[in-house]
């Protein structure tokens, strides 16, 4: 079959084979074991589907500390029970939790959380994107995260492709954090700065994105029935170890993840014929993989 | 259920409502029937899958006009015979065909077709979107087209949500057309200038981007098991009156495109708090619509 975008299958050339040219993938596989920072387990947020699938999902207290508050609470009180995906709209997003009105909240948990929306740039060590942003005066990565920097002095967390946020209804509601939705298409940047962004998956996001879409007007599930029951919302730092996930991610800062940045927006691999020269941030996205075992 | 960005369930309020301001979907419905334009059936390429699901490619002859006469050949000479989706890599691509180099070519297609990968910007009508890209120097609409225009007086289609390209192997091969992709995931802008772009889906997207993706590397589903199998793959202009699909877009040219495009850029109804001031081109899906029954 072709291969879209493949180095493999070309033939093997014994003698004039020039040195092969890196890959995003070939960039990440070479970062030193100092450039990954493993994520704190209590910022590891496990969700478990029916029939087994595991979606993790990284918390962001640096930019929505009141919302990734209850939603520990939340967790730890076990208020999901009987959660559900009750939503999938394509090319947009995914949306699981509980019905707010219908569960009281959990105790310590605030009802009226403040807009989370945005957070000063001041205090983020930003590494550019270096291409412009149709969104933001400026965008680039910091602790590991995409952000978007604005001409008021705020920064924001962006909507790429699995970023969770905070279902909300009309203003001044910013939502709980018990009804939460992953984007499951291309960026919805205009939310950014509008709702409230807690994290994003950085596992399993195929346990969403592949669900049957909603029938109804914006991909709700008909009245009675959901595209999938969950079993357990936990975080990490309260399971038992040998069900624990860990993960890392690449240090933005890192001399590792620049020449990443720079493969991806040059990319020059045997496949490609014209590098772009510059890249949208949220075709840059951060690579986290699996806490190696001797670490 | 908390609804992410929509309208519904404002309590009416009789005495001091504002007047409403529009959505993206108001200003659609809003477009009188002069803005709309009907794709010509002969560019109507409709994909059944096993289990009843229809995908509607609208082809782009004015870009691949050699990628395209193979397609259409392939489709009137049931090339495709056997063909399945055989590749689902999440946040990617969906891709289907039939293996080229087992199947000999239909009568009159090309085996080795020109490199259609731009096209020169002459002659292309282009509103501009008006917001800065990362991968060209100008990017906006023609003929209902998102295209991006770069230095080098060139132009191409680019790769969003739902785009339709030509699997290759590595250079000089282009593909026939024989194995196609779509895009499923957040717009894989690097392949623009890099391959083939002869479509988009216009319907039916979510019976390929819901698909469970494939265990293997870059998605493709184990030898000898595939994704979903093909029915059948032809031009709506040889199929019967009755099963014939038609769909109109949304002339990019037009007051009523402008007016969208500007509600794109600036979401100002009542989910939002900020209005974003720009847009990503691939956040700007061109309408389509069925063909009213009445024209």
């Amino acid at each position: 079959m072709r291969q879209l975008a493949t180095l493999a299958l070309l033939p093997l050339i014994l003698a004039a084979a020039p040195p092969k040219k890196m890959t995003p993938t070939d960039a990440v596989n070479a970062a030193p074991a100092s450039a990954w920072r493993t994520i704190p387990a209590e910022d590891l947020l496990v969700m478990t589907l029916d029939g087994g699938g595991r979606v993790v999902i990284q918390l962001a207290p640096g930019f929505a500390p009141v919302h990734v508050a209850n939603i520990r609470k939340f967790a730890n009180a076990n208020y999901w029970q009987g959660a559900a995906v009750y939503r999938v709209q394509d090319n947009y997003v995914a949306q699981w939790g509980i019905n707010e009105a219908k569960r009281a909240l959990s105790a310590g948990a605030v009802a009226k959380p403040p807009a989370e929306y945005t957070r000063p740039a001041r205090g983020l060590a930003v590494t550019p994107l270096g291409s412009p942003d149709p969104y933001a005066r400026n965008v680039g990565f910091a602790n590991g995260w995409p952000v978007a920097l604005y001409k008021d002095g705020s920064a924001s967390l962006t909507h790429c492709y699995g970023t969770v946020g905070v279902g909300r209804d009309m203003h001044p509601d910013t939502g709980t954090g018990g009804e939460l939705y992953a984007a499951i298409g291309h960026g919805p940047r205009q939310l950014d700065r509008n709702i409230a962004i807690v994290g994003r998956v950085i596992s399993g996001i195929e346990n969403l994105s592949a669900l049957p879409r909603g029938s109804e007007t914006m991909g709700f599930y008909k009245e009675g029935s959901v595209a999938k029951a969950i079993n357990g919302i936990a975080l990490a730092s309260t399971m038992p170890a040998a069900e624990r996930s860990s993960f890392q991610y690449l240090d933005t800062a890192s001399p590792a993840f620049a020449r990443y940045l720079a493969i991806r927006k040059n990319r020059d691999d045997d496949f490609y014929r014209v590098a772009a020269g510059g890249a949208d941030l949220c075709n840059v996205p951060v690579p986290v993989r699996p806490t190696p075992v001797s670490q």
